[in-house]
């Protein structure tokens, strides 16, 4: 457009949301989508690559770039990838289930084993409250007034060596006239503080508030995740969470996974973009948090936040493009002390925010946060901790050593690179067996709706009963010399038909295609490839696990026997494996709780020693090694070997009986 | 004026300067002046009470609020108090020398005593450059950049717990790439450190810059002064001043002392207004000290402040109101660490400024700094460290314990108060003595210009002077019995001729009123009965000093045995008297060369305890005794009473013999 002529407003009407907004001709149809605050999902960040962002056009006019990624038949539909289309005219734009980003499945039931935790912890906030009445100055003491401030605290509470913001000196002279001498008293233990014994702590006064308000005494735990972002409301009197929210991470409209964020960063105004995204995220989980309980912003004093280390990055505004590159260094492991305001969170100027510290770039304070709540630095059991997900972190260790890895499992798990993939919600299919006698699929989907396509933890159960049923080999190819039409070949090759189309959401056979088993194998194959050459660096072996910790959302879905079924687990008594659900929530919450947990968040982050694996030979030999199903050594999972032969057995002889 | 009207512009010409300015019909004339740069005089802050800012209107029309500081005759030739003043028409407005602020004459020539000073201190400023070379990560060595620089520092200096700004965060992964690695790391002992140990001491990482920048180190020292603010820049790879600035305290427009200002603060705006002067001051000495030297900004790393504790918390935008009112409380005696840039000060965002820490309202940090900087700390000998000014401040101690009291002395000594005072600039008259042949005055002038007034080291020497003339009592009333002209019965009762019209420059007889004298007498009562009073509390006796320090612009230019005569001093021996000139300065400078200093500023900051000598009534009496001239009890100065009495002895005899 010319720029001395006024760009053309054009009205754009999203469908199912009924969502009206005007922008200027030009514009791009999945900005205009994220502007609207339509839920679109994106998983490549815009770049056209993925196709989850196709919408239809039902009026009006588009111009588009088109792909791969879009069909004859659906580009006759009016189907277009919304990052690739820009607009033109007036529209109508209706986005599809499969395009949509769903909140409430973010918050489904989890599998947690009941009894585990770190234990020992006195219930000792950093965050503190203390009520002190302060005689009022005479000629006789007329001390300065932070000096009376600070000889009350030592008098009534035996606090020694404080130090004190600059801000609380600004207001506090009035404060204390205002109020009759009588106020309350906020102070901050910081993670290096905690360090200290307790003696030789200085602890940091923070804010003043008139009058007693020790029963207002609030705080908030994040976990920033690439996917969702989860806010507790902490009520530090009585040490409970008093209201919870999660939210798709905004930043998914740029990209689904760290790497394109950290691509995306590196545009003009990129990382600014995903920073506003993410307290954008923040600041709507605070104020949904107060509304719940009625708490005003003022009574929030400190925030715990715990993420991997390019959504802490992104947070704190410092670039994660070193993340990226080899040899993948974060800007810091500690984080020093910020005020959250001065990144745009919309809480009192006094109040700063904690970033768990990481330990290397692609194992982060989440993984810390989670480790800890766990107790895994307080048991003398070989423990490996795990958390799977586009990269899997795996710690392993004890009380006395730990070692971690991560390993980029490609976005599989997630639903990604997957024909019909999705992330875990509902419609995805889960749920997964198959009736030997017909090779007939048994199929459940979360939230019991029409199917959409499949999930990660869906995958695997498919993938585990194709081939216990001797549908696929162990090589992960289809045996297509069996008496079924569910198995076909289609446009990548052979697959195998999970649903028809009369019975989905999509009206579209949902498949398994050799190229989805494909990339779930190379991405279990990264994760037990890990851990291998992890175990293999400190001396152990994967049979020594005593206890095998599974955090996070995709952890938390995974059956068990499913998993060691195609390789992605070790191959151990059931027993041996713990769910603890969402471990970095959990840790910030704890360490909101306790002084004593802080200080061990810290010690953690320094005793884990990190093993980079990219351009690890011996970790690139295990992953050739584990390409298979579920792996070329059957000495590495005897139980499934056996079970396989077994299955074998039965088939020949069923084969032969017939 | 109706505001729906455009206000009218007027044009306002300043003789001499020739500076010219628009302003709106109505705006207030000594605002006008202000605004323009014209450095006008105002001591009660433009109330009219002071008559310090008097213009003549040469052209144009102004409405006025006539006091009783403006003449029949002045009047009627067109003299006006600016303050008092709004403009309505074009003006030429001429600012007479007695209305000027001269800045040459505030780094004149001061007596200060050789050898003094304190001892014993290594040379190792709180601010500190470190080099470091560090090695490019590698995928064995991926730890992250900050660790990586925390280590460096750790391996090539052994330092240890260190705390990091969170802006050196931000910017080192791109600095440390872009200088291969090779970075200067400016590092910061806070006062709160200092008192550490040296092994438990945290130095904080302020910032990181490319390259070897460790020559180019450099901070600033500054004396924020009722009157004015003197600046220097130190070369901290040498130790040395390498240069020097002084300037007004630009809130002098406000108020010259700090009672006018406190209640200034307390208007709209005012408080503001107030800071702006002064960080308006601290840039522009900035900005002439690194053009002196060519040093750029960026390398400027600290700034160390002294100053009175209104000064200071002013500078700080911490209202000053409760200094002012009963019981005197200050906001706060140890200042937490401030960035210089969130006041405004035009320093790199990662400077810090360090206020020294106060001890009362009215014994502020400069004393704290002086006292420092003389070694009074460090010696066993019963010292007394004064500063005489608008208000006296006494510190009586040793290297064990220190007491201190202030006091309030009236504007007399800074020649406020005096008919013809005037502050100590060229045309004061300051060097006096009588003939006692025939009672005529022989006068000296600062720069040996014609006078214009009489400043306050000045009028202590003419009242000694009339006082062994005997033209005046003890009581300080004129002996109006003797045989001179020079005694005469003016507006104000009876004054003595100092100097005759036709020899000044402001072609008025320069007399020296009973009034004057009364106020002076009053001014040197509270400080001799301050110190009375502070000795008594800690049992000692003025007698006692073994060494009397005197600080300060006013106290550099003492005549010790005129002070003494007329009682301002105690009656010691002239060689247990010590100049050191402005300590505040000093003890600044030394403080930013030295943690050792910086750990002694805390400590005798701690050790001091202040005497209130507000409704005190020992302070009461001791004052009341000393209206006299030196004393009405002749003990307390007998050298003096011997001479007075010798004097006597010699004019009876001369009287006998004629």
């Amino acid at each position: 457009m010319a720029k001395d002529l006024a760009a053309k407003q054009r009205k754009v009407h999203f469908e199912p949301d009924n969502v009206d907004i005007v922008v200027e001709e030009g514009a791009n149809l999945r900005e205009t989508a994220i502007q609207a605050g339509v839920p679109i999902i994106a998983s490549c960040g815009g770049i056209g690559s993925c196709g989850t962002c196709k919408v239809s056009i039902k009026n009006g006019e588009v111009v588009t770039t088109r792909t791969a990624r879009v069909s004859d038949e659906e580009f006759e539909q009016g189907v277009r990838q919304a990052c690739q289309s820009r607009v033109v005219t007036d529209l109508t734009v209706y986005l599809p289930p499969e395009s949509r980003l769903e909140t409430s499945i973010l918050s489904r039931e989890k599998k947690v084993t009941a009894g585990v935790a770190v234990t020992g912890w006195r219930f000792k906030p950093p965050l503190t409250k203390f009520f002190v009445e302060l005689p009022p100055p005479t000629l006789e003491d007329n001390i300065s007034d932070l000096s009376r401030l600070l000889r009350g605290l030592k008098q009534q509470y035996h606090l020694r060596n404080m130090t004190v913001d600059f801000g609380v000196v600004e207001k506090l002279s009035q404060i204390l006239r205002d109020s009759d001498w009588k106020v309350t008293v906020m102070t901050l233990v910081t993670a290096l503080e905690s360090q200290a014994a307790e003696s030789k702590r200085r602890p940091m006064v923070i804010n003043v508030q008139p009058g007693d308000t020790r029963e207002k005494h609030y705080s908030l735990a994040f976990d920033i995740g690439t996917t969702a972002v989860r806010g507790q409301l902490l009520d530090l009197t009585r040490g409970r969470v008093i209201a919870e929210s999660i939210e798709y991470n905004r930043q998914i409209s740029y990209g689904a996974d760290v790497i394109t964020r950290i691509a995306y960063a590196q545009k003009q105004d990129g990382l600014k973009k995903l920073q506003q995204a993410v307290v954008a995220n923040i600041n709507s989980i605070i104020s949904q948090l107060l509304s719940q309980r009625h708490v005003e912003i003022e009574n929030i004093g400190h925030l715990m936040v715990a993420g991997n280390t390019t959504m802490i990055q992104i947070l704190l505004g410092l670039d994660p493009k070193y993340i990226r590159l080899s040899p993948y260094t974060p800007a810091a492991t500690y984080i020093p002390p910020v005020k959250a305001s001065s990144l745009g969170i919309t809480v009192a100027e006094y109040v700063y925010l904690f970033a768990f510290p990481s330990v290397a770039s692609y194992v982060g304070g989440d993984i810390v946060s989670g480790v800890v709540a766990s107790g895994m630095h307080q048991i003398k059991k070989l423990t490996c901790y795990i958390d799977i997900g586009t990269n899997g972190q795996i710690v392993v260790g004890n009380s006395d050593w730990m070692v971690t890895a991560a390993c980029s499992a490609g976005p599989a798990f997630e639903g990604g690179g997957v024909k019909h993939g999705m992330v875990a919600t509902n419609g995805a299919i889960e749920e997964f067996s198959i009736n030997p006698s017909n090779l007939e699929p048994v199929v459940g989907t979360i939230g019991g709706e029409k199917a959409k396509g499949v999930c990660g933890s869906g995958l695997i159960n498919i993938i585990a009963a194709l081939l216990e049923a001797g549908i696929i080999g162990q090589n992960g190819k289809f045996n297509t010399g069996l008496a079924t039409k569910r198995i076909r070949e289609g446009q990548d090759g052979y697959e195998y038909v999970l649903i028809r189309a009369a019975e989905t959401q999509i009206n579209k056979d949902i498949v398994i295609t050799e190229v989805d088993i494909d990339n779930l194998v190379r991405a279990k194959a990264a994760i037990y490839a890990g851990c291998q050459t992890l175990v293999k660096s400190v001396g152990v072996t994967l049979q020594d696990f005593e206890q095998v910790i599974i955090a996070g959302a995709f952890g938390s879905h995974l059956d068990i026997s499913k998993a060691i079924t195609i390789g992605l687990l070790p191959d151990l008594p059931p027993d041996r494996f713990i769910f603890i659900g969402n471990g970095s929530l959990w840790g910030a919450r704890l360490t909101s709780f306790s002084v004593d947990i802080l200080d061990d968040v810290r010690r953690v982050a320094r005793i884990m020693t990190n093993l980079e694996l990219s351009e690890n030979a011996t970790f690139m030999n295990n992953y050739i090694a584990a390409l298979f199903l579920p792996h070329t050594n059957a000495d590495e999972f005897p139980s499934v070997a056996g079970k396989l032969a077994s299955l074998m057995a039965d088939k020949s002889k069923r084969r032969i009986g017939v």
